[in-house]
């Protein structure tokens, strides 16, 4: 039997105990977790440095590096992130429906966890505390996979929640980190069916698509964003600027910043200028279709469809000329991924036909895509944003990691 | 360009369309294609019955046969099926929640088309029609990929639809049907990633086990049921035969009719000659345990693990003496799909026990299973019977061919 598969079997012992524990229960290993995480924070951060440490060695770039590094202030906010968990309502056991048919069939549909959840990620170690928190109190066992990058981080996480679940009077492999970081046990991990109930990838395209072509496990793409910012004839410039901008540059290695602008031909003149000028404060490099070249110098590199596709996150952005809202449109249908799309406009005809054409999770009008994010939309934490159509689409907080198991009571029915 | 990718471009183009219908037009959609299909009856048995006798000639069961056929009768259930979609709700368009965030934020979770969703089908030709009629009420396009078997039927009835449709005033290709039948065309169906939103399997465990394995589009595993009844010691034995007898024998061509029982030892002796008369007057053959063959003579064959997996949709049931609920929840465990599952019981402990740790779509309480159905749970037509956790679990109705999108409003919100 491979390491894999005696993980899957470990998580469904373990699954069949947390799906049936009390909400009471699951808070008070959520509780004892975040006391534990705030008390090792000197060991978290120490094993971080050993991966930062690789990290830097191995030429990592400046912004992946601010992905994998925790310092007190991110386990400070991981720690209040599982606390914050705690007061969330569980939705396990709920009754969502009930219904009696007039054969006299007693019909519920209630709530229960996922089962097994599968997430393989990369960088950021601080998902490795967010996602088995929000699984457990989900009712789910999960297990976890983690960039080699952030291994050393990640196994030393995976420990300190462990011995808290046990702590709590819950098996800890409720809780499992895969501490061996290679590619067949990647491979393996997609294709465990019979254990897993879904695996959810959290990362950039590359990771996304090799799951999608490998998984026969149900898989929930999450987190790759070519995300647009298109700024039409009537739009605010001074808004548009301000928002290009905080798409761009407020933290460029995260899904939703904007990776790609769109401008009309009527006002590229007059915005394209400004929004360079914006640019030039963080260094923003531009690829260019001909007309922006022709505004702004030609100076600017290129843009072929390669950075059309591109998800940069990193101080990088497409720019392309459109001669309509259609055109852009059709631009987003073409490169979108599906995650996070905004128009700035005056009208209000073409921000409901923005909104009604564009096939995205999150489609905003006069305002930032970095507000896809569960905590900003008031949904509570989140596992990711999903980018496909199935089970979650947008932000992925509790409700997305359970389904629905139809109870029927008779007194002997039959057809 | 393939076959197969033509079809998901035109799809493509068609999904634009009918995703921003209204429900006045996809209503008169719906009631051209009942008409169609009532005028054309006579076309649709002919077709058939090439069909019919390509199966015959080729030794096709009496049961599959069965599912093949199409008569007045299973005509004018189409047409009557297609006509109750009418008065069913468009969940197309409705706002599932509405809020405003502090920062003045205006959110929006809407209810939306899932895009282009394809089927792939086995034997009964009357999917063609419930299927494309459901994804249209939904706002979907669809492609449909029925059987070898049922290749005349299915183009005659395609055929008939996409006439009607053009007649509405939608593009027919919202509707279209694989002509071509070879296992390549199902293969890139399966691949066709960029253009299909879902697939749905229909049939039995090997369909499914060869879309889960080739597929890299998203998939609904339905349709494999290898349902059980387990008998506890405390059952009235007689609503036992019934349920039993009605699970296995009423149509046992479906994916909710029982495949195995399973029966408590202390009343095993006195229920297993009551079922073993009742399965004689439809000559059901039975595969038994040790203890069961004590019981009901050597005549019996032997049931191995080959039979208790097995999904029969025949005439033929697996039989297991058991010494406890928790062994019959473990089989269950072990050898179940997820599908449906009862018990019969008087004890109430027991009945909230098996409830609780059966993990199936649908878990029953003294009723028969083959009440697992869109019609039978009063929530209209449904497009198959998910056995998998993700987005839709047991009957899939309307609102389970649809997606969200947040439209997000404001007024230059940054973060």
């Amino acid at each position: 039997m491979s390491y894999v598969e005696e993980m899957g079997i470990k998580a469904k012992a373990a699954e069949i105990k947390i799906a049936s524990a009390s909400t009471m229960l699951k808070n008070s290993a959520l509780s004892a977790i975040s006391a534990a995480l705030a008390e090792n924070k000197e060991l978290i951060i120490a094993e971080n440095a050993k991966d930062l440490k690789a990290a830097n060695a191995n030429g990592m770039s400046v912004s992946m590096q601010d992905r994998l590094r925790l310092d007190e202030k991110r386990i400070s906010g991981m720690v209040k992130g599982v606390e914050e968990l705690i007061a969330l309502n569980d939705p396990i056991g709920q009754v969502i429906e009930s219904f009696t048919r007039p054969n006299g069939l007693q019909i519920l549909k209630t709530r229960v966890p996922l089962g097994v959840i599968g997430i393989i990620y990369e960088s950021r170690p601080n998902v490795t505390v967010d996602a088995a928190a929000l699984c457990l109190k989900a009712g789910n066992a999960v297990i976890l996979k983690g960039g080699k990058e952030a291994v050393n981080s990640n196994i030393c996480l995976g420990r300190i929640m462990r011995e808290a679940l046990e702590k709590a009077g819950l098996p800890a492999d409720v809780i499992q980190v895969v501490d061996n970081t290679s590619r067949e046990t990647t491979n393996e991990l997609m294709r465990l069916n019979g254990y897993l109930d879904v695996l959810i990838p959290r990362g950039g395209a590359r990771l996304i698509q090799a799951v999608v072509n490998t998984a026969t496990v149900p898989v929930i793409e999450t987190g790759t964003g070519n995300c647009h910012v298109y700024v039409d004839a009537s739009a605010d410039l001074e808004m548009a600027v301000n928002i290009t901008d905080n798409g761009k540059t407020q933290r460029p290695s995260v899904c939703n910043a904007v990776e790609s602008l769109l401008v009309h031909k009527d006002c590229a003149e007059e915005f394209l200028p400004m929004i360079a000028k914006r640019f030039e404060e963080h260094s923003v490099k531009i690829y260019g279709c001909d007309r922006t070249r022709e505004i702004l110098g030609s100076n600017i590199a290129k843009a072929t469809d390669a950075e059309y596709a591109a998800e940069f996150l990193d101080y990088v952005i497409s720019v392309k000329v459109v001669d309509s809202i259609d055109e852009a449109i059709e631009h987003i249908r073409r490169f979108g991924t599906k995650h996070s799309e905004c128009i700035v406009t005056r009208s209000p005809e073409n921000a409901e036909k923005f909104q009604r054409y564009v096939d995205a999770a999150a489609v905003y009008v006069n305002a930032s895509t970095r507000f896809t994010d569960g905590g900003e939309f008031g949904l509570g934490a989140e596992i990711g944003i999903s980018t496909q159509k199935l089970h979650a689409r947008g932000p992925m907080g509790l409700t997305e990691l359970t389904t629905i198991k139809y109870l029927i009571n008779g007194n002997g029915q039959i057809r």
